[in-house]
């Protein structure tokens, strides 16, 4: 009898049907997320409340079956989605009632809807390409930290008596370079520092160049490469792999060496 | 007689002067619609509503040539540009007069400069292969949604006791956050939020992490892939479609063997 | 003797010191000119007439001596750079004493400094490779043209009574879609707008997509495909031509001709 | 016994784990840096002296054994990096009590975080290619240069009378320039012009566009450029130089030439 269960679920799992009403139930529930952010009628919230207790069942059953359809048990949580779905899932199950923990609660909520990255191909594609990027970005942040951290320093140290609100100490004065870095109203505080140290301007052409400049070519030519892999990946998919010049040139040697045989028997 | 009529009318489609008559016509009709922007004195007024008469009468007459010389009738409306023709005229046909609707009129007027787009068949270029990076582009505005929506719905369960006007529901946020992507005066909102939240800054990090940058380079990416393609084409067009590698292997190979016949002969 | 004196100009023109005492006469006037924006004493004032004259024979007499060691007089004014050296040079020596014209003279002395582009060859092919993107860019920038000149009658119908500064007529109204596109303020814009129009967010949305998105990548697209074609020529230039992949399948199809006839000849 | 002293140290300086030790110390050196920037206790204040003076000791000690296991001694400074390493600890070598330079002593200390670049292969790499990348941006630097200059003088000569706190003289007129080219706040500077000279968003815009558009992506086409190279470099390494297509039709000529003589021969 298992084994008819197993098979029924397996072909639910499969079903076409079953995968949009799968996609239905997440933009139900974001929906619903959206919704809360209103100010509902108390009719309406305890709606949202037994909508949210079926979500979370539904979210349950759909976990278990793809489990149980799984052939390979040790598999499953092999792969990344199925432990952030199940993280997911697991997390909404947490009863949390307390009023202080509400919060919480819708927060937790939010992220259910992150399971339509997971539940559409396209958009894994889209999130595995970026997280391949992250070896190669993660130097470039490392790079680009070491800069803010060494100008957060410079800055509290000089600019701290001028402005404590923005130079207070390295942390406040790194949130402050973030700022600058995205050109954010950055010529108002140059000029309160300009006032007292009228050379300050270096300081921050010199960051701007490094950090908005230099970084962004950076994370484009990073970006640009991974781009390109995947390109010439799908087109050797494609064609298969071509052989090389070197290849080629190899064979023509052979078949110099045939003539030249050839030749010399004749 | 209909026979005469019609290769006079083809005569005169295809006639230079004509399709530099048609943007003229076009240009008038916008050079129309900016005079219409400024203060007109009464003359000036009813000489542009002579006008107008006088150049939707003439794209009728313009498309009712296009639509009687094409040869085969239901090609016509297979193209995108004829249907976005027709629409134009047919819309700018509507008689409206009501004093209310005066505006909605104007508007669509104002549509008619759009035909500059598909008379020039280099703007058409551009704008096909805008309108072939869409399929691709699809699926990282999705991608984008989604993250606007996580946000805006955080943001709006956490910052709307503290700033009702930008975090109110959760299509104000996706607002706030939009003008957060833009770099414009995103610094004031952080500053409010982080009186509460002193850690929200995680929150606007984060988000521009995710969007300004990471987006930024998935279009670029994109965009490139397709003129990348376009380029290729335009070179295969010109120099007919190159053999492959493997091709010139399977060629050389081809001669091998018949050395090798050739060798086993002699 | 007018040979002696024209051989004597030649050696002069080529003569590695004359090219740099070229540049360190336009870099002095780039100075003068810069020393001019300061409050100046009367003494400095005088010094730097004397100069301006001194700068002003310079470059008269550098240019002769480019124009009569040309061998052929035709070909001097076909090079875009010689017209252009000619032109600074000739405007600077227009006499020019009214007061009122003082802003004039000044102005036209400052064209003097990209003079320094005509004399370095480097940013001579910068130069050049930026006009060569012209002809492909100019579409993309009437495009832009007419997408600002919708918005700008569709922004000026709709939001003159709300703001006649920002929105009074078509001319303003591109000056202030030029301000959304950099980003600068445009929340502010749309608020205002918003109070009377809640949907008009479509209109700045949409016109941000269109512009700011998909041109600059457009922009990027192309300079890229310049940059690409002058790397690539360069290449050439440098290896010679390389033969085609379809070049390479003839020759060995003709090496197959050549063994088929000896095959059928032993 | 110096012999063993020399391979003591060389096994020393090549151990995984004194590797990861240089990197902590200068971690702790960063961490000091930052903890200085809070108001701290008398009691902390004296550890980080005594930390201080560690952390100088160590960075000799450090700095020594890679000289002392240097094979070469000439070769040791001919690395940039070494260079640099040394001046960052000799400069911090140099006794500053005076409170007058406690401000500079602090800042000298600041350059030790930067030794984390040279100490991580990955990073120098990055910082090496955009070295690479210094001598083609040059010439774009100094166009650039070249339009500030061009623009701020003309900004100085006819705005000084309007606004003489932004187009007071020239450098005053570039700092002003460069501010608009990040589009910070520039539609106010420009507002204000346009009441004395209504035509002046012609300055504005053209400059806007010649320097952050056209600069922006020739910064972007360079630094693709070299990394492309990069890239190539990297696939050549590792697969060898491929023969090039040139090579490939000689090969079959002399094919060719090996079967015309057989031919004869037959």
């Amino acid at each position: 009898m298992y084994r008819a269960i197993h098979q029924k679920l397996e072909a639910l799992r499969s079903h076409k049907a079953f995968e949009f009403f799968v996609i239905f139930v997440i933009i139900i529930s974001a929906l619903e997320i959206g919704a809360k952010t209103y100010d509902l009628p108390d009719l309406a919230l305890s709606a949202t409340q037994i909508l949210d207790a079926f979500i979370t069942l539904f979210f349950v059953f759909e976990l278990a079956i793809r489990f149980i359809t799984e052939p390979n048990k040790k598999h499953f949580f092999k792969s990344g989605w199925n432990v952030f779905d199940t993280l997911v899932v697991v997390i909404s199950l947490i009863p949390i009632n307390d009023s202080e923990m509400a919060l919480l609660a819708r927060l937790v909520r939010v992220f259910r809807v992150l399971r339509m990255v997971s539940i559409i191909p396209e958009l894994r594609v889209l999130i595995n390409s970026l997280i391949k990027a992250l070896p190669q970005l993660g130097y470039v942040v490392l790079l680009l930290f070491i800069i803010f951290y060494i100008y957060a320093a410079v800055g509290s140290f000089m600019f701290k008596d001028i402005n404590d609100v923005l130079w207070g100490n390295i942390a406040i004065s790194m949130l402050t370079l973030f700022r600058i870095m995205t050109f954010e109203d950055w010529t108002d505080i140059q000029y309160e520092t300009m006032e007292v140290y009228p050379f300050s301007w270096i300081f921050y052409m010199t960051f701007i160049f490094f950090t908005a400049f230099a970084f962004l070519n950076m994370v484009i030519g990073i970006v640009m490469n991974v781009m390109e892999e995947e390109h010439l990946k799908a087109k050797q998919e494609k064609h298969g792999v071509e052989p090389s010049m070197t290849e080629l040139k190899q064979e023509i040697n052979e078949l110099k060496q045939m003539i030249k045989q050839l030749s010399e028997k004749a």
